[in-house]
């Protein structure tokens, strides 16, 4: 499987007056993940695009243990446990500098056509990259 | 139970460069349908919150069938099924304009005292505004 | 002149750990005053970037006098003191339920062609609306 | 004076369907030079907030000379030119990796009492950090 670690330092902005980071902003800090994860095995998701596929989020599950807060430096880790398809599942784990895990999450994604507007299996130069991890 | 529809407008900042609304966006139009079906019933979260009891989200689901876009009048629908306990669970449907059903979710959040952090059973007054749904 | 006032409940996603509405999140306030300014005066902005004409903002200039909080219902009052040409200059104040004075801001926007990339004079049937207001 | 560079990617959440960074998004990217800037010179702002003194932004002017793109890697400047007072002013310039000029700004921020709400001259142990570079 695929699996990585992106560091994020939480902003000022993503705090929320509760002073926990705002639910909706860890779906940003997955897709640093995600992108991050790609670029990690040589791919870039701005040049799949440019050429034409996008990757449309089909499917988000969060579960929020503890809260994040401002200026921490968080790891998440990203973990492509199955070898895409048409569909790609990415799971998360957020962690503090302290270890401690705040959230685990996945997310599902759809290879699509950004001509078209449907569904496609991923072309042969992307799924290359994918190879050698499954 | 308790039901209540609230229209959001898609604004150019909610969009990101696929002209899809960014997924991590929806988590704000579900805080304004949660909201706003409290003060549908007579609630104030604002003041909930004031009085020492804040509610952090816990848990998220969202399910993306189609995609909103810039400037679309959303409708959405959000649904307490079940009276409130320590938690709350919150259902939603967001449709378009053509009555198009774009996105489905549920959230489950907790309450809990501002000043220990801990869970707790939300106070009778609060639980008297809910006593005639269910 | 244009002057258009439109109204914005404040969400809990734009406010931050100060408990302000975070300074940021302004701009898309404006954003919306901008939108429903146009379509006060029978013209839509999504309609004219569907037809290759788009906006992006050349400059923004804002003062925050007083803190926005959460929940607050903004009166957010849009002025085009002058007839736009290849560029439109939109003045703004914001105010709080209590009629206070919250912000004032100044955007200049210019016409861009998509496919050009390149300022242009907004067409004729743009200009149309603003005819009489100048 | 104080100058520091800080590097910020593009998030695909930032841009917007003109596939440019969301014009309000930039706001975040000053905060985290600022932030960063103190951090350089030995000095943290969450320690100084969490004793009790907060930095509400009075002002910001931005120009947008070009647009910022998705997965842009940004090099921020800061400067704080003149040493701070019960005012503190940054300017900021933005460039993408051809190093070309997209965007100059300009925030005045202010100390203020959490406790009082009131400003204040930042305290002792704050202005000797900054004291060797003026």
């Amino acid at each position: 499987m695929i699996e990585h670690t992106v560091q994020v330092r939480v902003r000022y902005s993503e705090t929320d007056q509760m002073a926990y980071v705002y639910y909706g902003n860890y779906a940003s800090y997955f897709e640093v993940a995600r992108v991050e994860a790609f670029r990690h095995i040589g791919f870039s998701y701005k040049e799949m695009e440019a050429a034409g596929i996008m990757m449309p989020v089909l499917e988000m599950k969060t579960k929020y243990i503890k809260p994040a807060k401002y200026d921490d430096l968080l790891s998440i880790k990203v973990f492509i446990k199955n070898k895409p398809g048409i569909r790609i599942t990415f799971e998360y784990e957020v962690y503090n500098e302290a270890h401690t895990l705040l959230t685990v999450a996945e997310t599902t994604l759809v290879f699509v056509s950004s001509s078209t507007g449907r569904p496609m299996l991923p072309p042969a130069t992307f799924m290359s990259y994918f190879e050698k991890y499954y």
